[in-house]
C-alpha cells in the first residue's frame, strides 16, 4: 500500500517533535502500523528556518491552506494553537475530507461541539489525544479503556507550569512570585503565564475529560475557575504540618444533581500518589465502578511527549484507513446520539471538605466562638492545628480541616466567622479532597 | 442493528463480575458501543448454581463446546483458566469462527504463538486486556497509546497478593511464612499460591507485555523468574533504613545485547511512585524514547476490575464488528509478520545493582577485605549500613548498596566474598533498580 501521507502546520516545539520522532522510530511505527507515514509537507510561517530543518522532500509552505488543499494529503496535523486561525484551519480540512489530529485543547474545549458536528458531518476521524495530559494516553483510556463502567470522578495534576510551582513552593519554603519567576527562567512558564496560572489550562483539559467520561456535551462554558496565583506559601507548610500537599487540581464527578466540574487549589492527603505527583509531571486519577481507582502518569507537556500522543493518533487512523465501513470509536467515547445533557453543577452546590486558615487574637474563647460558627452550619471538624502566637505578637493562626459541606454553607459559615472580633483578617479557604 | 450476542465460559468470580457489570451499566455501554451486548449463553459445570443467578433468559448448559458452537454467539469468553482445557476451547472457538477474549495469562504465555497464529488464521479478533493487571489498560496502553515509541523497559508490579504480602511484612514487621497464611485467610493469596509467590504469574504477564513492547515472539520459556518466598523481614526493615521499599518486579528491558526478560524481588527507592504501590494495588511503568516515564496504577485482580477489561475489549470487538475489512490493530501491537526475534538475555548478563547483607565478624579488617574483594570485580560501592553488633554477640550485620554490574560478576564477587573467614553466615543478596 502507498504511505500514508501527513500535512503538518505549525512546526513549533511540537512540531518538530513529532516530525523528529517519526523519522527516527519509522521502522517500529511501520512494524506497528502495517503502513508507512510520511510528512510530505509542512505548512510554517518562517518557511526559511523549517526548511532547513526538514527533509529537502518534505515540500515547506507558509500558506497553510495549501496543505489543506493537497489531494495527496491523508492527515493534517494541527498545531498551531489558540482558537483563531487554528479554527479556521481545522473545520476546512476537515471540509475538504481530511482526517485531522490536533493538541489544541483549547479549540477543543470551546469550538468543540462545532468541530464534533463537523467531523461526523465530513465523515473524517478526529484525533486530540495530545490536547489532555501531553504523552499520558488519558484519552485513549476513558474512551476505550475503561468503556465498561460507569465513571464516578476524575481528578487530575493537568497543567504542568503549575505543579512545577508548586512543589518548588513547597520545597523552597518560597513565595508564588518568587518561583513564577523561577520558572519563567527555566523554561517552565510562559511570559504571559495567565492561561496556566490561573486554572483556565486545566479547565479546559478537564472540560475535554468531562465529556468523555460521562457522555456530554463539552462543558467548559460552565466550568468553576480558580487559580494558584492568590496561594501563599505558609497553607502549603501548614497542609504539610497536617500530612497534605497542595495541588491544582481538575475535577469532574457525577453526583445525582449533576456533574461537578471545577478547577481549583486542594489539599491531597501525601498518602496518596497524587500527591507524590511533583515537578512539571501530569497524572489523572479515575475512579468508576466496575474498576475502582485507576491513575495514570506522565509527562504532560514537552515536544516528544506530546508528539508521543499526536503519532498515537495518526497510527489509530491508519490501521483504521483501509476500512470502506465505521469502524471508528466515537470521538467521545459516546456515540454522538447518545450524548446527554446533564446539568453542571455550580460551585455553590458542590461538597468538598474545607482547609481554613484563620489570623486570630491570643484569647480565651475564640476557638469555642469559631467552632460554635460551624457547628451552628453542620460543619464537623477533622483536624486543628493551632500555632503558639509569636513573642510579642497578639495574633495567632487557626487551622481547621473540615469534613464535608456544601460550598455556599461553607461560604455562609466563613462570612460569620469573619464577622466575629476576635477574627482579625481576612480567612484563608482552600478545598480538600479526600479521592476516595 | 441485533444485539451482540456473547458466549461466557466459566462463572467464577470474574465470570460473575463480567455478567453483572454487563447488565448494570447496559446503557452507558450501549452509549458508548452503539449496540446492545447480551450474554445469551453461559457454560459452568455447575449448572444449577448459575441458573440461580443469570437471567432466566440466557441458556446455561454444563458442556462448553454446546457455546462454541452455537451460529448465534458473536463473542466467546474464556474464564475457565488453566492452559488445558482452556486452550482446547479458545482453539476450537476460534477454529468456529468466534471472537475470544480471555483473561487467561498463563495460556497467552505458554501457548501465545499457537493462539496468535490460529486467530490470524481464521481471521477472528482475541482480546486479552483483562490477562494483565487487571482493570488497567496497560495492554491497550502499550498496544495503541505509546505506538510513536521506542520502548526501552517496562517495570511492573503485576501480581497483587505478592505485594500485599510484601507491604504487609513492611509495615507489620512480620515474617514471610505469617503473613502468607494471614493472607490465606483474608483471601488474598490461594489455597497452593505458588504460581504468585515463585513469581510464575507475573513473568506470564511480564513475557505478554515483553512481546507487545518490542514486537518479539512470546518470550516465557527464557523468563528468569526468582519469588519472594526466601526474604527475610529484616531485609525489608534495613532497605527501608536506606530509604527503599522491596517490590516483587516484573522487568523487561531493550539493550544493545538482547531483552531482559526477569521477575526478582527488587530494591525501589521510596521516593518513586511504583515503591508507593501498596497492598493488592498493581502499577506498570513504561519508559519510552518520546514520552519517557508513564505509569499505569489500579487493582489487578478481583471480579469488577477484571471484568472491566474483559468488557473493554468486547466493546473493543462490537466497534470492529460492523466492518468488512481488516482494520483491527494487530494482536500483539505490531503486525505478526514484523516481528523479530530479538534474543533474550540470561540473568547473568543483566545489568543492575545490588543490595547485599553479610553477617561478619565484628572485629578490624573485615569492611577492607570485603570492599577489597568489590573492588577487584569493578564493582562500587553506592552506600553502606553497618549495624552496631549486639551486646554479647560478636557478629554484626553490614549492609551494601552497590552501583550497577553485571549478574555473573557480582556472582563471582559474592562466591569469594563467601570464601572470607570473616563472613560467617550466606550472604544474602538482592536486585535493586534505579528506574530511571
Amino acid at each position: 500500500m502507498k504511505p500514508i501521507q501527513i500535512g503538518l502546520l505549525g512546526l513549533g516545539t511540537v512540531g518538530k517533535g513529532t516530525y523528529d520522532v517519526l523519522i527516527r522510530n519509522q521502522a517500529e511505527i511501520q512494524r506497528r502500523t502495517g503502513r508507512v507515514l510520511v510528512i510530505s509537507m509542512v505548512a510554517d510561517l518562517d518557511v526559511d528556518r523549517v526548511k532547513s530543518v526538514v527533509d529537502p522532500n518534505c515540500e515547506v509552505v507558509a500558506d497553510a491552506f495549501k496543505v489543506i488543499t493537497n489531494p495527496d494529503i491523508d492527515i493534517v496535523i494541527e498545531l498551531i494553537g489558540g482558537v483563531g486561525t487554528a479554527r479556521e484551519l481545522v473545520m476546512a480540512a476537515m471540509a475538504a475530507g481530511k482526517h485531522v489530529v490536533t493538541a489544541n485543547k483549547a479549540l477543543l474545549a470551546v469550538h468543540g461541539a462545532e468541530i464534533l458536528a463537523a467531523a461526523e458531518l465530513h465523515s473524517v476521524m478526529l484525533g486530540f489525544e495530545a490536547s489532555v495530559a501531553g504523552g499520558i494516553p488519558i484519552i485513549k483510556s476513558l474512551r476505550e479503556g475503561l468503556t465498561a463502567n460507569k465513571i464516578h470522578w476524575i481528578a487530575g495534576i493537568i497543567n504542568g507550569t503549575t505543579n512545577f510551582i508548586l512543589t518548588q513552593m513547597r520545597e523552597k519554603e518560597l513565595s508564588f512570585e518568587t518561583v513564577l519567576k523561577e520558572a519563567q527562567a527555566l523554561g517552565y512558564a510562559e511570559a504571559d503565564p495567565s492561561f496556566d496560572i490561573k486554572g483556565v489550562d486545566a479547565a479546559h483539559k478537564c472540560s475535554i475529560m468531562s465529556a468523555i467520561a460521562f457522555g456530554i456535551p463539552m462543558p467548559f462554558s460552565d466550568a468553576y475557575i480558580e487559580g494558584i496565583e492568590q496561594l501563599q506559601s505558609e497553607d502549603i507548610a501548614f497542609a504539610e504540618q497536617l500530612g497534605y500537599r497542595i495541588k491544582l487540581l481538575g475535577i469532574s464527578k457525577q453526583t445525582d444533581q449533576g456533574i461537578e466540574l471545577r478547577v481549583h487549589p486542594c489539599l491531597v492527603s501525601e498518602k496518596t500518589l497524587l500527591a507524590n505527583v511533583e515537578g512539571a509531571m501530569n497524572a489523572v486519577m479515575v475512579k468508576a465502578d466496575a474498576v475502582g481507582t485507576t491513575l495514570y502518569y506522565g509527562k504532560g507537556a514537552g515536544g516528544e511527549p506530546t508528539a508521543s500522543a499526536v503519532i498515537a493518533d495518526i497510527v489509530d487512523m491508519a490501521r483504521l484507513l483501509a476500512s470502506q465501513v465505521d469502524a471508528r470509536v466515537p470521538y467521545m467515547g459516546f456515540h454522538a446520539s447518545a450524548m446527554v445533557n446533564t446539568p453542571i453543577l455550580s460551585i455553590n452546590d458542590v461538597v468538598t471538605c474545607y482547609y481554613l486558615r484563620l489570623g486570630v487574637a491570643d484569647q480565651a474563647g475564640v476557638l469555642a466562638s469559631v467552632t460554635g460558627v460551624l457547628a451552628d452550619h453542620d460543619i464537623s471538624i477533622d483536624a486543628m492545628l493551632q500555632q503558639p502566637a509569636a513573642i510579642g505578637q497578639d495574633r495567632t493562626e487557626l487551622i481547621i480541616l473540615t469534613h464535608s459541606a456544601k460550598e455556599h454553607v461553607m461560604n455562609e459559615a466563613i462570612a460569620k466567622i469573619q464577622l466575629l472580633p476576635t477574627v482579625l483578617v481576612p480567612v484563608i479557604r482552600i478545598r480538600k479532597e479526600d479521592l476516595n
